[in-house]
Parts: structure tokens; C-alpha cells; sequence
């Protein structure tokens, strides 16, 4: 049994070798305690760092020293933690709730509790101004960051004088500028905002846009959706960590270090948007974007009890965000929303839509939002309140791929929904759909088919090395042939279109096809540093470019979910899935479900995601 | 002065090293009127071919031949010409109107010049009976390939069941199965229909699906959109031919040789859908399908005097649609629709939305056809029927790309069209995007990335080789590696870009975006054999992936259409096409002009295109 937690702020390990170390040893890390001798006091540190890169040393080592610090600068000094609170929270297991809550007044605690929808609301009605939210958020997230290394970018001046703006709209116009008004919104660092950098955790990147010293460019970009948020009123105020060329599903990269989970500090964040999900968890922002190419926005939306859209490539503009391998565009990342509530990616998924981004980005597609599709699901609120669905739905469930096998609260949280939709007066069936081991091969060979290349001209940027935990896997190659590529995409469209051909074969017997299919966001609830061996549970649902939802269902239990101790491993990676469970370590991990449909049905699986957590909350309910 | 014309029968020439003299000859053909001699009586040659056949010779030419025989062989006797017959029209410039009406009774001749709504109105209302419909087609149909060899599949028997069918249900249930009910519709040799080959141009193809000779497959297949055609009550009769590997912009392969245009015979019908456009235009077919992957729907068409749209890729379904490259997915193919009038475009294009091609095919965008987009362009019908527009349209007009001028019939075209729609009411402004030449690029390099490695897959199958036009251009070479690739289509994503962004420039004077705007469809009205220089008016709204429709508007005439003896060509290129141009030889050509507007703007592109062309009737009704 482990209940000690490694430690993981940014300023307790500055010194590069030490970061590598710490990687290294990372699951030596979890099983002690004995980094906490680490933590001391950064700012002196700090200061002697700052001396030597005024000396021109340009290492990457410390430019990224220099950024870590001249971020950590931007926390108000009445805001900064003292060493003795760092080294309380570097103990703690939980970091959610009381535990932050403590470093905020109660009327600050009570607005980061706010939804996005809420903060909207008050802020409308002229409860609260902007700047009274905008104040309270930027305080949470530079608490989150402290106690849990989450953001890259810290803009709290700008925050505020936006907010302030606002204010002023509002008190001369009587109204909001846009349905967002006031609202504060996270950004993973992919997103381009005016005025800071974009490093997509390559040291490369800083000072720079993506890599180009060009001055029209640098800190001189924002992305279209920054655009289209800040149009409808957002207010922007941090970006959030994401690991080093963000295809792996933790929060690693050379510049703050690890990102770790604040429900269970054994565990890591996830990723590739795991410090959006930490922030959220923190209660440091209501709700931010990420992006997701293999489930990094889905995987730590799960990992952080929080909830998650993505929708289908070309529903949302990824236009002048960072990407890697963007000439890739064969299976394409997609924006997705994280928030503390289904409402909340309803608030944000309508509002951008409704700027039409299709105007400005070709490769969005003229769809609307259509309100219909959700109606049809969510029709007739009865007396009491509750959600009732307009016709019974179909629901699959997908227990396991059958490839690696997930973990006991992962099948326990399936079961938990399975139980209340069916409680609801909702069909589930088993979802026996073409091998999604076909499609994590498809998909691993179309991240890998350019031997790398892309991730490594970033890193020649500055010379900074891979993280550890990609030192193999991305290990330069030779390019594949065009030839070889164009066979790979004839597999996928072959995959694609028998999996919407088992689809459609769902209404044969009873004329009514699957609405949506309830499967694990990841095999456990969590998950310990560099032992996120398969991600194809989302991956799977990329190459099919499907739109998903993840809700949370429950938490992690160590006194009822056993590992079965006579399991037989399906293969070797569900053997070293199933030997990285242990009861006692997650317990407290938040586990969360994605909910699928198919493509472009972001409004149909947005309404059947409020529609299963409604059922879940009337179970809690009875 | 040239008034004479290649023979082009495909009995004419069906030895294969006469094919190839004949090709490697053209333009000498063009020239002289020798060839007529080798017109002689084809069911001879054709049954000795047959039995060298039976000897088990199977190369590639005798596997031609029996193809070609076996197809002729599908036409009724009472329908085959004599050679009497054949050698007239062999020397006849102009084959359309009355010249191939005088094969028809009256009724044939005034049900064949009916366009696709009128056959569906007057099968609906029971004036003529699918059958009868379906006869006159089939008639003309094989009139039309015995005069201009535009078939590769005939398949009447079919055609004639099918309409029997429907005769029955009509008979029985006084209603017809859908708004296609009874009306012929004619495709490209790209799509698969149960019972029939597609060869594609290919020769080993033949006899086999799309190369494999799995059992399951092979004349077992309906691609997705002829489910749907069928669905809605369509009679297929022919498929349409097109160039071997179908990208070259005109029509000629190893299986029958050249398809010329019906309207010139100097002049290839265009292509890749060069046999859906030359049988239209002999009335051969009310409507049918193409694809465009650099004009291949729109050119045709042009050259054709039809009607065409080039919807966006995504609009309409290309699942179990035979493909060059089919694994080259970064700019890909559109289903076009060519048509005898621009409803016929409507009605088909409607028709086919209305089954949700989507539900079966993952790659179909959810977009519904969106009435309300056409009902803007076009409100308000006047007194006298003439539409009216909703509000006046603000038209670029690019008479050039800077690239490759025009011929004068196709300037003169321009000017018509900019005339008619300036007079109606509405504002036309110069359009000036970013190069043409730098779609020209990227869309060769995409076309030839995989070293031509999947035309000679096709070829080797048979053995048969390239066709002289392409020899030099298809050689086989090395695939390009996937970093190039990837960065090919960086340089296409940032080319849509700047022109969406050119785009939205234009309404920030006067605060309204152009709507569409109005380009050459190809340089030349019609083309001479091998004289295909620049296909890039067509190719770079494949690269944006833009919707585009294409009106007929005048005809090429010697007296008027007169090259400026003092251009000075702009490029190499430029003075290639420049000297292909002679007003006598081109003298009667169809002029037809594209309009282009954006992504997914099928119903406006429609809307405008019928508005334009209304416009033009006006003008010479006045």
C-alpha cells in the first residue's frame, strides 16, 4: 500500500538534472516520499538562476529556467505560497476542495465554484462584476499552479483589464458584449494569445511563434477561436501545461516538469490537456479548450472529474493553433471544451458557433448548431425538474476492446451507468463493432509516418533533449513513402466505413439504431507516471473522427474495487495494465466515462451526455 | 483553314498499333481527312478478332478487343448504322441536332430532347411510360457511341426491365417510387453498377473489381450513390467513357480509343468525363454523373454546352467508386452532376441529399440541402416568370490567370456573361487572388506524389502501357518521403487560407462579400487533340475545394472570334495555347464559363448559376 506522493512542483526541482532524474526514477518517485527533502525556497534559487542566464547562457536548460521563472513572477506577491504551505501540499494526497478552497475568502471560494453558465448569469444580471470573477479565478490559478505545476502562461494583468473593460461595456451599455461576458476561460498552450508565448512545451518555441523569430508573428497571433472567445466577451488569463509534443497521455515536458493528478497526487493528471484538467479540478477556471488527437482532451476530463466535448475535425477552427505534425492532416486533432459542467460546453460549443467560423476557416464545415438534434433527445422537462428524454434511446455499452482490460473502477463506473440508463427507461446492448485494435495500429502509424520529424525539428530549436518517456518511442526514423501512406489511409477508410456499416447494422433486428455507445475514456481512473500503456479506448474513436462526451461518474475505491487476483492477462500490455493496478494507490481517482456518436453529432451526443449524467444524479438521488 | 475531321469511330480503328499510329498521329489527323479510309465493316473484323480470342490469346489488346466487341454487340441490330452511315458522320463537323435526329422517329427525337425534370414530369403525370423513355434513350444512346464511340458498359436489357418495373408499380400504385421515377440517368465508367464492369480506362479492370477477381466483388457491386439513384427510381442504361487513369483533360485510352466533340469534331470532347459529355450532348442521356478532381466534370461539360456542379468534396457520396490514387486524400475527387438544363442539376442533386447519404458513408458531411440559401438568391419570380434576384449579387470576374490567356471565344464568353448579369442589376468586380499558378503547383505535386506507382499498378495488371499522351508525364519515378508530403500540404492549407481570407477583403469597402465569381472553365472552348496545356481554371478550385457550376453561353465563331495577330504570350506555356488557337477550326464550339463560390455552397453556386443564365436568355430574347 502506497499513500505517499511524489513531488512535483515546478520549483522544487529547477535543476535539469534533477527534472531528468526525477523523471528516471518515476516510479521509484511514487513508492517514497524522500524528494520532499527537495523543497525549499524557489525565489533564492530563482534569483541565482536569473544571474547566471543574464550571463548569455542561452542552454535550453536555462531558457527554460528563465521562463519558468519569469512566469512564476507574475503571481502577485499577496498570492505566492510560503515554503511551509508548499511542502503541506506537496504531502497531500487531495488537493481538490477544502484544500484549496483554504487559500481563498469564502466569497472567492463561492465564485470558483460558479459553472461557466453561472458566472454568466451573475455577471448578467450585475451580481458580480467581471472583475470581482476575473480577480477570484486568476487567484485559484495561481494557488493550482503553485500546488500543482498546471499552467505555462500566467496573463493576469491582461485579465484584468479586460475585465475592467467589460465592466465599463457594461455599465455604459446596460448589457454584455456576447453570451460570454466576463467569463473566464483556460487555454491549453497550443492556443495563440496576443502578447505571450506559445511554447507547446518545446523550449524552442519560447520567445518565438511556433519556432519563426518573424515580428510580425511573434506574441502578435491569436488563434481564430481565441478570436471568436474573446468576441463573444471571455475573459483569457492563463495557459495551461501539456507534455512535450503532446502525443502522450501524461503532462511531461522540460519546461515546469510533471503535472499531477489533484484528486490523487499518485497518479499523474493525464494528458495531453492535463493541465487544463488539473486547473479545472483545482478550481482555478470554470471551463478552457484543449485539443485531442488521441483523447487528450477526453483522458483528462476523465482523470479530473470534469466534463468534455470533442467534437468532429472541422466543427471548430483549429486555424493559427500550435500542432504537431501539422502537415499530418489525414487524421486531424480537433479542439475540444473541458468544464466543470455538461452546461458549460453547451455555453461555450453554441456561443462559438454562433461567430459561423466557417467564414474565416476553410477547413470548418457550414454546420450550425441544431438545436433540434438536442431537442429530439432532451424534450418535456417534467414538473420536478428532471430531464425526460422525448423516445426511449439504444445505447451500446463497450466493457472492453479486448485488448487491455480495464481496471475495476473503470468497469464499475460503466456499470454504474449502464444501471441508471437502463433505470431511465433506456435499451443498452453489447457494442461488438470492428477490432479497435485495427484502428490503434492505423493510428499509431500516421503519428509515426514521418519518422518523427516534426517533433525533432522542434527540439533542434533549442537542443533540448526528449522527455524520457518518449526517448524510444520517438527515436528519429526514416519517413515512409507516400506510397506506404496511401495504403495506410485505405485501411482507415476501410475501417471507417465497417464500423458505420456495424452502425447502421444495430437497427436490423428492432429498427432502431444505437444512439450512442458508453465505453472507458482510458483502462483505469488515472494513471502512474509512464505507465499509460494503451490509449486506443480514444485513439479508436480519432480515427473515426466521432464526436464524444466524457461525464464523471464516480471516484476510485479501494474498499470495493478489488483487482481480481486469479485475472488472466489477455497479452502482455493488458498484463502490465492489470499489474499497475492497485487498489490503495487509486483510490480517490476520479473516473469518468466517454459517451460516442458519430460524426458531426455534437449536438445529439451533447444532449445524451446531459441526459446519462441527469439519470446519474437521480440514482445518487434515490 | 481546316474543315475537315479525324475519324474516331471506335470500329474505325480497332487494330491496337492503328490505335496508337492514330495517336501518336493527331495532330496530323486533325489536319487531313486520310483516315476516313480505314472505315470499313466492323462486325467482320470483329468476328475474326472473337475467334483469335477463343485461341487464348489474352493480351492485353485481344482483351480490348472482345470488350469492345462484346459491347458493341449490345446494340440492337435495328439500331446499328451502316458504314455508309458511319463514314458520314465521320466526315460531319457537327454531329448534335438534326444530324443524329434524323436516326430518330419524331416521338425518340422529342422525348430525347426533353431535359431530366421533364421526363420525370411526364412519367409522373403518366403521359409517357418509363419503357417508352427508356427505348428512346437506349436508341439514341447507341446512335450517339456508333457516331462518337462514348461508351464503355451498355446495358440496355437492363434498362429496359428496370423500366417495366416501374411502369408496374406505377400501374399498381398510381404513384411513381421517387422524383427520379423512369428518368434515364447515364455514368462515368468510374462507378460500379451490379452486372457491369468498370474498367475505368483500364484494361485490366475488365472482367474484375477495380483490379481483384474476389467473387463477392466482381459485377456484384452498386457504388453508394447508384443505391441512391436507384432508391429514387432512376433507369441506368451506359456508362460513359474516359481517359485511362482519368487524370488527363481529355478523352482517349487502350479499351475504344478518342471521344471527340459531337459539336466539332476537330476537337476532343474533354475530360475525364469526355464520354458523359460528348453522349449528352448528342442527346444520348438527359443527366449523369462525373468526377472532378481538375475540372473533370466542369470542362466536359464546358466544352459540351451542358450544365454541370462540382459540389464540394463531402456533399455527395464516392464510397465503392473506382479511383486514380484513391489513398491520395488531401485533395480529393467530387461527384459532379452534368446536365441538360440547370434544374436537371437541382432535381438530381436534391434527389439524392434527400436519402442522407451520410447515414452510410463516413465520409458525407450532415448537410441536408438548404432551401433557404437558394430562396435568398432567388426570390420573388416576376410577372413574366423571369426570376428576380432576392438582392442584387456582387460577381468577380477573372478573365485571366495571369497564367494562360484565354482564346477570344472564351473572352467573348466572359464579356456576355459580365454584360447580361451588369444589365440585370447586378455589381461584377475584378477578382485578384492569390496566384493561380501556386494552386497549379500543389495540385501537380499531390496528383504525382506517389511516383505514378498506383496508374502503373493498374497497367501492369494488363499489361497494357501508358497512352502516348501520358508517357512522358506518368513515367513511373519514387514516391516523395511524408516530410515532403507534409509539407505540400502545409503550402495547400496556406494557400486556402490567403484565398478565403482574398475572399473576405472584398466586403470591406462597400460591406458585401462577391457572392461568386464568374472564370474561364478551360482556356479554349473545346481543345485540340493534345493541346490540353493548362487545366489549372479547373484544378485550382479543386485545391480550395470550392463549389462550382458550369453554364453554357455561346459558341465559338470564325467571324468574330479572331486571334490578335500581336499577342505577345506571357510564357512558354502561354504561347503554346496561344498558337493552338485558329478560328476557323474552333469555329462552332460550345462556350461555357464556370462560377465558383465557396465550400459547401452547392445551393448558392446553383441559384447563381440559374440566376446568371436566366440572365443570358434575357439578353437574346431581347
Amino acid at each position: 500500500m502506497c499513500t505517499c506522493y511524489p513531488a512535483h512542483d515546478s520549483r522544487t526541482d529547477l535543476e535539469p538534472r534533477r527534472i531528468f532524474r526525477f523523471y528516471m526514477n518515476s516510479f521509484r518517485a511514487v513508492a517514497s516520499t524522500f524528494l520532499s527533502r527537495y523543497i525549499y525556497n524557489i525565489r533564492q534559487v530563482l534569483a541565482t538562476r536569473m544571474m547566471q542566464i543574464s550571463h548569455a547562457n542561452t542552454s535550453w536548460e536555462s531558457k527554460a529556467a528563465a521562463k519558468r521563472s519569469s512566469t512564476n513572477a507574475k503571481i502577485p506577491q499577496e498570492w505566492q505560497l510560503s515554503n511551509a504551505e508548499l511542502e503541506k501540499a506537496a504531502k497531500q494526497k487531495d488537493l481538490t476542495g477544502s484544500f484549496i478552497e483554504q487559500y481563498l475568502t469564502p466569497d472567492e471560494g463561492f465564485i470558483v465554484a460558479q459553472d461557466a453558465n453561472k458566472l454568466a448569469e451573475n455577471i448578467r444580471s450585475g451580481e458580480w462584476t467581471a472583475k470581482t470573477v476575473a480577480q477570484a479565478f486568476c487567484k485559484s490559478a495561481a494557488i493550482a499552479h503553485q500546488i500543482d505545476n498546471c499552467l505555462h502562461e500566467i496573463f493576469f494583468d491582461q485579465a484584468i483589464s479586460r475585465a475592467e473593460e467589460l465592466d465599463a461595456y457594461y455599465k455604459v451599455n446596460g448589457k454584455t458584449i456576447g453570451p460570454l461576458h466576463g467569463v473566464p476561460v483556460s487555454l491549453k498552450d497550443q492556443f495563440h494569445v496576443k502578447g505571450n508565448d506559445t511554447s507547446m512545451g518545446y523550449i524552442g518555441w519560447i520567445g518565438t511563434y511556433q519556432g519563426s523569430t518573424d515580428k510580425k508573428l511573434v506574441h502578435n497571433v491569436d488563434s481564430q477561436i481565441v478570436s471568436e472567445l474573446l468576441s463573444l466577451g471571455v475573459v483569457l488569463f492563463c495557459k495551461t501545461s501539456l507534455p512535450q509534443g503532446i502525443l502522450i497521455t501524461e503532462t511531461i515536458n522540460n519546461l515546469i516538469g510533471r503535472t499531477m493528478n489533484p484528486y490523487n497526487q499518485n497518479l499523474s493528471a493525464g494528458g495531453s490537456s492535463g493541465g487544463e484538467g488539473a486547473l479545472q479540478a483545482l478550481r482555478g477556471s470554470p471551463v478552457g479548450l484543449g485539443t485531442d488527437i488521441g483523447g487528450s482532451v477526453r483522458i483528462p476530463a476523465a482523470f479530473n472529474g470534469l466534463f468534455a466535448l470533442k467534437p468532429s475535425y472541422g466543427r471548430l477552427s483549429y486555424r493559427d493553433v500550435g500542432n504537431v505534425i501539422p502537415g499530418q492532416t489525414t487524421y486531424r486533432s480537433s479542439i475540444g471544451i473541458l468544464g466543470r459542467s455538461i452546461e458549460s460546453l453547451y455555453l461555450v460549443l453554441t456561443s462559438v458557433l454562433s461567430t459561423e467560423p466557417w467564414l474565416r476557416d476553410p477547413y470548418v464545415v457550414p454546420l450550425p448548431w441544431r438545436q433540434q438534434l438536442v431537442d429530439t433527445i432532451l424534450e418535456e422537462p417534467s414538473v420536478d425538474g428532471a430531464v425526460n428524454p422525448g423516445r426511449p434511446l439504444k445505447l451500446g455499452i463497450f466493457w472492453t476492446d479486448n485488448v487491455v482490460t480495464p481496471h475495476p473502477p473503470i468497469t464499475r463506473g460503466l456499470k454504474i451507468v449502464v444501471d441508471a440508463v437502463k433505470r431511465a427507461g433506456h435499451k443498452v446492448v453489447p457494442w461488438d463493432p470492428p477490432e479497435h485494435s485495427t484502428a490503434k495500429r492505423i493510428h499509431a502509424s500516421f503519428l509515426k509516418a514521418d519518422g518523427r520529424h516534426d517533433i525533432h525539428k522542434q527540439l533542434d530549436l533549442s537542443g533540448e533533449p526528449l522527455i524520457p518517456q518518449t526517448v524510444e518511442k520517438f527515436a528519429l526514423t526514416d519517413p515512409i513513402s507516400v506510397t506506404e501512406y496511401h495504403n495506410l489511409t485505405l485501411q482507415g477508410i476501410a475501417y471507417e466505413t465497417a464500423y458505420s456499416d456495424y452502425w447502421n447494422s444495430t437497427g436490423v433486428d428492432d429498427g432502431q439504431l444505437v444512439d450512442a455507445v458508453i465505453m472507458p475514456a482510458a483502462p483505469h481512473a488515472g494513471v502512474l507516471p509512464g505507465k499509460f500503456f494503451h490509449a486506443t479506448y480514444t485513439a479508436a474513436i480519432n480515427v473515426l473522427d466521432y464526436s464524444a462526451v466524457v461525464i464523471p461518474v464516480t471516484k476510485a475505491n479501494a474498499s470495493i474495487d478489488k483487482a481480481d487476483p486469479n485475472y488472466m492477462p489477455l497479452n502482455e500490455t493488458d498484463e502490465k495494465n492489470w499489474n499497475a493496478y492497485d487498489a490503495d494507490i487509486f483510490d480517490g481517482a476520479p473516473v469518468g466515462v466517454q459517451i460516442v456518436a458519430r460524426k458531426f453529432e455534437e449536438e445529439k451526443i451533447w444532449a445524451i451526455g446531459k441526459l446519462i449524467y441527469q439519470a446519474l444524479l437521480a440514482e445518487r438521488n434515490q
